[in-house]
């Protein structure tokens, strides 16, 4: 294994880097992936993608390393990853799209998926102009809410909570919204690279 | 109080009308408001509708009778005259959005509001073809997903399901969903004329 690795994974917005230093993001409309030199070790949910890098010869997919009969079919690369990189807890992946894995002692248990966090504020917009709100991560948790902004903030941000919260894991927090989602799960621990420690991982596996 | 009143319940898709005997619903779209003759009692969430009948004379807006210091200035009047409908409970109403309420020994305690069932799956969609699916409700609620379908269902349903109970309160299920909502609330009492039963409720106190 080289020394400076670079490594991608891509999702439905963005590609984000990881030279084995800093991390970095490219909007995937703004990204060349023809542009990049270096050998790139990558996982991606794009079929979009997908098909762009099938023709480079520096892009590594390191789908094809996973042992798909832990997991199921059509289960996202990046949850597989994100499974990967721990032995036993709760994964919260929020990005575009938020997803929910369970791991014990090194077995999938099985996950979920919800909307992210844009993808929900959107589907309130257009149900009513009405129900146009930002989210408040200040939110008390335990009080049913009495104005608009919180009955919004409540129905995303509680409801997961509610449901995450009753299968008593360790919760590790990754993503783009990895951040403002430990305002609401404090006890989590956020790793923004999580991706990154399973492909490395499953890279040493398999070297 | 006459005897065939006509009520009318206004959301954002639809006119939901009730003659005492029997209800039925037109579209937004469809009906024309001004080419009903008999005298309504509405209610409507719709500011387009608010607008267009403001103009008839035989259009009878019951908003005013609310006594709104027992709820919240930009509270739906739809959810208002659920929580008058009932005693004591959790209500659910199922449409283009779902709100769920809690009223204690006729008190409002508080409420939240969460994507409709088919705004939650136009979320999904939106973010990636991979995750057009539609809803199973046969859904295991007890064991984490290993499908794709079953991941996007439990995603809707199972986190509304988790808040929903931790309630421990009686359900009322109503609004254009109620009945396939009852598949994954068998304990909950499916009542579609519930908005009609608080606004004769409301009417009564009132006149």
């Amino acid at each position: 294994m080289e020394d400076h690795l670079t490594l991608c994974d891509i999702g439905n917005t963005s590609y984000h880097f990881f030279d084995g230093k800093r991390d970095y993001k490219e909007s995937i409309e703004r990204c060349d992936p023809a542009s990049v030199n270096d050998d790139v070790y990558y996982i991606s949910v794009n079929p979009k993608a997908d098909e762009a890098l099938s023709k480079l010869a520096n892009w590594h997919d390191l789908g094809g390393a996973i042992e798909w009969k832990k997991y199921y079919e059509t289960m996202g690369i990046d949850r597989v990853i994100a499974c990967e990189a721990i032995e036993d807890g709760l994964i919260i992946d929020a990005g575009s799209a938020i997803t929910v894995d369970i791991v014990t002692e090194g077995t999938f248990e099985g996950g979920f998926i919800y909307p992210g966090l844009d993808a929900m504020l959107e589907s309130y917009r257009n149900i009513s102009s009405r129900l146009d709100y930002s989210l408040n991560f200040e939110l008390d948790l335990d009080k049913m809410p009495k104005n608009s902004q919180d009955a919004i903030s409540y129905g995303v941000l509680r409801t997961l909570y509610s449901e995450v919260m009753r299968h008593n894991k360790k919760i590790y927090l990754t993503g783009g919204n990895a951040k403002v989602l430990s305002k609401i799960f404090p006890e989590a621990v956020v790793d923004e690279l999580l991706l990154f420690k399973g492909m490395k991982k499953m890279m040493e596996r398999v070297c």
